[in-house]
């Protein structure tokens, strides 16, 4: 490793696919983090950490296309190590390793950057956060309710808070719709190896509906190997067609598949769980609809698949999605482990907040500030922010620069009062204050209720 | 790239170094996390983020040791990439970068984890967190107050949430401690390349004072080339020799520098920065010294310098530390940007909260349980899990397993109370209540009160 000259100056940039974020963009993502957590603790989900280099072949193997996007490296041990490209595989791993020592059912949340080497588009970064809730260790209706439900729950605590209005969780089933395709394109057969035919072909057609539309569907499904174009008319309508609810009519699909028990006892679940979860949210929340058109790509999903979408922004896509998987740490371990969770994508999130102009501009935490105007009345000036200080109003204070210099910054950080101390005022225990959006001032207040009378002028 | 196999079984374990944090340990970090964020912000100290990869050029440079330790590698573009080392190196390309934006002075808090790939001891990990505060872009005893006014009372409300006690914070000033080894020392001279000798050495000879004492450090003192066994001597005695605080006596370190007017300034600003810094944080926030002994290392800081240890725990070195340098981004502008600011590692906070007991042990976020008897009452418990949780008490639900299984859990997680629900309970609105700690049950209470009731048990 060569050494870099103490003395030339180097060209301030960050690389290529990454970001900063200033205190105007980190005060929306700590306040988006704060609430999910908290939504999250309220039903009981713990959160856990794991780091963000792992063994490589831990990561890898997850297919070629992630594979090739894993930052890769050898480390000081000449060990072959991988930064994480999702926040699931480093938590299977860690389910691997602390199955002895987990309490089952393990409600869990992580909260943190991922990293993916892929080509960078406009609003794409190559380190963003992914806020993951699971459930490990149970398969059930009723932990799939839960899962439904703290995620329509965090969702609503977030756009609550920024006015962002309502969203709609669709709600599919890998289960039925594979049945459906076995009885309406009986052809297909499964997944054929690494390619595009087969189950895995229709999923991916499905997959596209909201962007290019029923009609370019189904000509995808009538040419994969072994469907018609009946059978391809016929699936995509038993997906489609609505009942008065806007859910996928239910009733019509239990006719379709009647004979198969297992497909029926599934679509029974589906049922019974966006009922108990719709109760459970209630109105707040935002909606809940069965939706089998919901595909989700590949072998992952064995049970309910969801995606949810903001009913402002229906182009943007989902905001969060999951579903139920068979066992989580089967690379890790012969122990069987079900689970059922998701991820909110909390770039996404908060992209959609900025999109819905529900964010608003502050880049400061602060709202006030004590102003110095002498050099004798320092003290005095820091006694007077500490009073607000403790009294939970977050206090700017001037740093030494000239007073017109403190009122510029003041205004700059969009303070909304500055009180200002010098000599007399420290004398008399006072303050002036003044109102920066009028440009009001106030003499000789006293500092005795200060805090009383700032809170109340915040208010 | 070789793929790896989907169908072996991969061993699940951690890199050497790094560590997972399950839930008994991350409530803890975030709970000291939150207060950071909370004090830090009520001060007007606003969070930002940089990514976790930079441009190798931009983080090398900084020594060969630490540059040794920096996980460096090519990206997918073939760029020379690395992982940061610190906080502070990404946050002056930040500001580097960001200058013609940022409103200055600027106030800033960031947490985040750095990587060292430095060899592994007890309680030292290749990946941790650090909370760093600066203040960049005025050099003021003001700005001197209020970063150790915020370092202050953010140990205290860390500190005092976990009721550990008291800690001391020592202020020294790299200009005084330069000014008294040029009197006192005079053969010694500045800092040679690369070598050990010079003024570099008397620093890193003063920072083993607590480690070695001071006979030893007196003896590294005398060997350094150009010193003396008197100037030695004397150095350490002016440093040492307190006052009636417990400060360094600084009216004996005047008479030492009589005739040095810019050194007798910095002893006159360091005087006062304690002393409104001590009224500023009053008696909660523990004590504030002056020890002239604080040297940390090399060539960066030009002001005060400061070190915090918990008076509890003497041996544990420091949990905070920091100091004033002159200029920031100069590897990045030729703009000059002065600085003060500091860095408490949440890790070794942390470590220091478990050593001296004072970290309860909780792995689970919610203290009550709604546990399911029967089937047909799945809705039912989740309508009373879900007007629990509504009123802020935490709440876990019953997944599906059997109601022995549930009861076993709760009492795995350690919840207080388990309100059990069954087709009776749910036909009559009512649930019982059992006490876990001494096993005793209560029938048939009303559900109407169910959320005032557990807040009062919970009190």
């Amino acid at each position: 490793l060569s050494n870099v000259s103490k003395n030339a100056l180097i060209e301030p940039r960050r690389l290529k696919g990454f970001r900063d974020y200033p205190p105007e963009l980190m005060v929306v993502r700590r306040a988006v983090m704060d609430v999910v957590r908290r939504s999250a603790a309220l039903a009981g989900f713990a959160e856990i950490a794991t780091p963000a280099l792992e063994y490589a072949q831990t990561l890898l193997g997850q297919g070629e296309e992630t594979d090739k996007q894993v930052y890769r490296f050898k480390d000081h041990g000449d060990r072959d190590v991988a930064m994480r490209f999702d926040l699931t595989v480093p938590f299977a791993r860690f389910v691997g390793e602390n199955q002895g020592t987990l309490v089952f059912p393990f409600k869990k949340l992580q909260m943190g950057e991922v990293w993916r080497g892929e080509n960078t588009q406009k609003g794409r970064y190559r380190e963003f956060v992914q806020c993951d809730l699971d459930i490990i260790g149970v398969d059930s209706a009723s932990a799939d309710i839960e899962i439904l439900g703290v995620f329509g729950r965090v969702l609503a605590d977030v756009l609550g808070s920024y006015g962002a209005g309502a969203f709609t969780t669709a709600v599919g089933n890998r289960v039925v719709l594979s049945a459906l395709i076995k009885r309406l394109l009986p052809g297909v057969g499964g997944a054929p190896e690494g390619g595009a035919g087969g189950e895995t072909g229709v999923l991916i057609a499905l997959d596209k509906l909201a962007k290019i539309g029923a009609d370019k569907v189904k000509a995808l499904l009538a040419a994969i190997p072994g469907a018609s174009e009946a059978g391809a008319a016929a699936l995509l309508q038993a997906l489609m067609t609505k009942d008065a609810k806007g859910s996928t009519d239910l009733a019509k699909i239990k006719a379709t598949l009647a004979g198969d028990e297992p497909a029926l006892a599934e679509v029974e679940r589906l049922e019974r769980v966006v009922a108990v979860a719709t109760n459970v949210l209630g109105k707040a929340a935002g909606r809940l609809v069965v939706d089998l058109t919901i595909a989700r790509g590949l072998a992952y999903y064995t049970g309910i698949v969801f995606e949810t979408t903001l009913d402002a922004l229906p182009g943007f896509g989902s905001v969060c999605s999951g579903g139920r998987y068979n066992d989580l740490a089967s690379r890790f371990s012969s122990r069987e482990l079900p689970g059922v969770g998701g991820s909110i994508g909390l770039d996404r999130l908060v992209a959609a907040l900025e999109e819905a102009g529900k964010v608003p501009a502050a880049r400061a935490t602060a709202k006030v500030m004590v102003a110095v105007a002498t050099d004798d009345s320092v003290d005095y000036a820091f006694a007077l922010a500490t009073t607000l200080r403790e009294s939970g109003v977050p206090t700017d204070v001037g740093l030494g620069q000239k007073l017109g210099n403190q009122v510029k910054y003041a205004d700059r950080m969009g303070y909304a009062y500055v009180l200002t101390v010098g000599t007399s005022e420290r004398d008399a225990k006072t303050y002036a204050l003044k109102e920066m959006k009028t440009g009001e001032t106030k003499a000789d207040q006293p500092a005795a209720g200060v805090a009383a009378s700032l809170k109340a002028l915040l208010q």
